[in-house]
């Protein structure tokens, strides 16, 4: 049960990048037994989150109500070369913002 | 500006039903000029919201932020017939329920 979802973390001066990865198919009451990487035992409750990684919108959605106390969220765009700004507590990012992300 | 996304509601006793047509290629920056319907203009500041539509995740992600004070947030998932609780303010709806929609 716990390994259903790996996840990465690479961290920088600015954001905690997130990547997931889904190892086989989730159902939705798996969210109940998934334990994202936690922002304080982690070292980045103070920076913001980049979500990365395949999977339905729910499990998205999930990850967005999760990191919801960190300093801002932002969800990788392939497509775009970057992370969009989704929610801000801080005035450096802003709604809308797209975070360039050149090594994944 | 105004007409990028529309957005339909349909109310039941439980939840808001929020779905959403993108008309046109959406760039992050549009996310400052979005209103999406209001819950207290629209009457349902007291219930849940289940999201519906094709669109990028970064744009799912503004709508759950946006929709965060709601009793509840679904995210429809057509493979499933329902939608996901993906967070919940009351004991109702938990983590991970799915919510039958056989009306889409």
């Amino acid at each position: 049960m716990l390994n259903i979802v790996e996840f990465g973390i690479r961290n920088n001066e600015y954001y905690c990048l997130i990547h997931f990865k889904i190892k086989q198919e989730l159902v939705p009451n798996d969210l109940q037994n998934i334990n994202p990487p936690d922002p304080i035992k982690n070292k980045f409750s103070h920076k913001g989150v980049i979500l990365s990684g395949r999977g339905p919108i729910w499990f998205y959605g999930f990850l967005i109500h999760f990191y919801h106390p960190t300093k801002f969220i932002a969800i990788y765009d392939p497509r775009l070369n970057g992370a969009v700004v989704i929610e801000s507590h801080t005035l450096e990012y802003k709604l809308g913002d797209l975070v360039p992300i050149n090594t994944l």
